[in-house]
């Protein structure tokens, strides 16, 4: 969604929807969705409260573009042929290699829908929504133990949990832009996951 | 340290200081430790304020006798025999084992730990704990690495991140008293991160 940056000129801010929307996301995950008030946005933004309200309605309206962008990275995953056809050992590395690719390219839009406390309507939508895509995933797996090429030795709802742990603490450390390129964190990620730390021999 | 409880007859309530430290981290848990007051405590334990800085002299009294519950527990793992003699990756596997345990043993503490801003003195000596604590792991896992016995084509930094980022999420979804065992979680934590969810052939 954040494709192309409007031109702004240093000092003379003239923000678009999107540029609004990146600050905006990064005061949430600073200062928590419930403490962040229009004031304190615009302040950040350093526009006065009015101008916001040019580009959004409201904090909420914020919040839902937000998520949206992060749910929208992940549910079109599914869609794609790799989670929808081939052996289910395949897509779900597909789903999960993607899903951190999504992860790391949505970085802050996605850490946002994993803070949120679900106080609000608009929160309680987007978690349904993480829920749904967390299902089609552990239904993958399932279905991967079922074929015979995960382990049976584990409950699939405890490497479902487990596998999300792993991922989803990924945007509490990583830094995009340093030595490990996001296409080699994914990788290692799936090495872990379904080889593990042993060394092969 | 929380072992026995004190005497506590309904409707009258006589806390000991374990008492109220364990109502005063889920009170922490819940609303998060800068929104607590003294005033929300004496809510939730149903006695006077007064009566709270009978067993604490401060707020901040009782977050440092949780972390250091939580802190000790983590710590005392890297001083047991386990941890300090064998091969690198049997340390490394006997200490990822006793940290699950721990967690679950301490999950509230632990999890008051996990969420720390770091805001006071208090919780920024914890973090530093905390850290040493993750940097003695660390060096077990490149140990176990320069040794042989863990995969080379991993980031040693990586998998110490993607590492506690899996067991570190199970403060999140883990319901003590269920049909997971503490025991059986770490046994499952330690099957996938040493062998991967691939079915052994």
């Amino acid at each position: 969604m954040p494709t192309t940056a409007a031109p702004n000129k240093r000092g003379r801010p003239g923000y678009d929807q999107q540029s609004v929307l990146l600050i905006a996301v990064d005061v949430f995950n600073r200062h928590g969705y419930d403490a962040t008030s229009m004031g304190i946005l615009a302040e950040n933004l350093g526009i006065s409260k009015s101008a916001i309200y040019h580009h959004v309605p409201s904090k909420g309206d914020l919040l839902k573009l937000a998520l949206d962008h992060a749910l929208g990275g992940l549910e079109s995953i599914l869609e794609q042929p790799g989670a929808q056809s081939g052996a289910a050992d395949a897509r779900l590395e597909f789903v999960l290699r993607q899903t951190v690719a999504v992860l790391v390219e949505r970085l802050p839009f996605v850490t946002l829908l994993l803070r949120l406390r679900g106080n609000t309507d608009i929160e309680r939508d987007a978690l349904e929504r993480r829920r749904a895509f967390d299902h089609e995933v552990a239904a993958l797996i399932s279905a991967a133990r079922d074929e015979g090429s995960l382990r049976q030795d584990i409950d699939p709802r405890t490497v479902t949990r487990l596998l999300f742990g792993t991922i989803n603490s990924i945007v509490e450390w990583y830094k995009p832009g340093g030595s490990l390129t996001p296409e080699k964190l994914a990788d290692d990620v799936i090495t872990i996951a379904f080889d593990g730390l042993h060394a092969q021999h």
